[in-house]
């Protein structure tokens, strides 16, 4: 156990590494950084499909991180925007590492923002830096009420969270008054929005929120 | 990289070793293990919930396996079945040594089946054996229909798929024939059962398969 602890320990401090390193090339690119989690099928590309074409102006790349096949990717290039499909092959989450490796594929001094879709997962990807700025969780209301005390570390390492799925509320236990109140105890800072990328609710002042983020100096 | 893959394959064999050992614990004890699978809020333990009060006269025990809170097993106690909990303060799986240390505190030998809900993830856990004789996946309709081609590992190492908020199915784009196409594509042996814990839509039929299953010789 000893054993793989340290190893766990060696590997998260070699990602920090390469993650400093990203977090000075962004910023001297003047890009900025969002790393966006989830569990499988929270919504992440859907809110991507969204919030992509009310972010005009401002100039975009995409990276996509999948186990397998390239949908999401293509989901993403009809958008219009340059995206980089990163395919684990089975890894649970991206690394600074992989990150730096597809950088070469995308122009950023030309890029104001850079959106890395990480693999669906709601646990390893929280203990993976990918110098990123800001750290967007993807919920899903379909997920139930209890996931924010269940999987602590990706609310703790979030900088907002994205409640999506508004619509299919009444046909669910999901109570967001609650998980609300647990997502703030659990992190006080994060910013909590709600979507539902079917309706459109929330979507344009999630939108909005973005663009402030991304212009702010 | 070579380093990681290395480590990894270690960590995967050890654990081999220690799945062989419970399978033979388990067949010494007449004892059959399932190991549930699933991503967060996939409903594995709302699944247990309706079925395990549909299996009278078999003997059941639980491990409930999360990262944090103890909540699941809360919910299965109340059904009066001894259950064991599992908390892996951060870790993505359950792996074969955590299962060896907890059977300690369960009678083997007086169970005919021990039900293992492992941590909310549909990508780590399935490259950890449990010495499990059967593998159920739980998938929610609110997922996707585009999760198995995504995430194959879990379902080519499934002997059962359980698709679960059939009754959320008008509300969302989850096609059923395509993902049922799908699964048998990766895994043409795999069962696949349609339950809604909600409407019990299928419920007995999934908890009569089950009890015949565990009762064969």
């Amino acid at each position: 156990m000893t054993v793989k602890v340290m190893l766990r320990k060696d590997i998260l401090y070699q990602n920090q590494k390469k993650a400093e390193e990203l977090k000075k090339r962004f910023r001297d690119n003047r890009c900025k950084a969002i790393n966006i989690i989830g569990s499988p099928g929270s919504g992440k590309t859907s809110v991507l499909e969204q919030i992509i074409p009310r972010l005009s102006g401002i100039k975009i790349a995409v990276i996509e991180g999948d186990i397998a096949t390239t949908r999401d990717a293509h989901r993403i290039a009809a958008l219009g925007v340059p995206v980089v499909q990163i395919t684990t092959h089975g890894a649970c989450h991206l690394d600074a590492n992989l990150i730096a490796e597809s950088l070469g594929e995308l122009n950023l001094a030309a890029t104001d923002v850079l959106l890395i879709e990480n693999i669906g997962n709601l646990v390893c990807p929280a203990s993976f830096d990918l110098g990123e700025n800001l750290r967007i969780l993807v919920l899903s209301t379909t997920e139930g009420s209890d996931k924010p005390a269940k999987y602590p570390m990706a609310f703790r390492t979030s900088h907002a969270v994205i409640i999506n799925k508004t619509d299919l509320i009444p046909y669910t236990d999901f109570k967001l008054e609650p998980v609300v109140n647990e997502i703030q105890a659990i992190n006080p800072g994060a910013r909590i929005l709600q979507v539902s990328c079917r309706t459109l609710e929330g979507i344009e002042e999630t939108a909005r929120w973005l663009r402030g983020w991304i212009l702010a100096p």
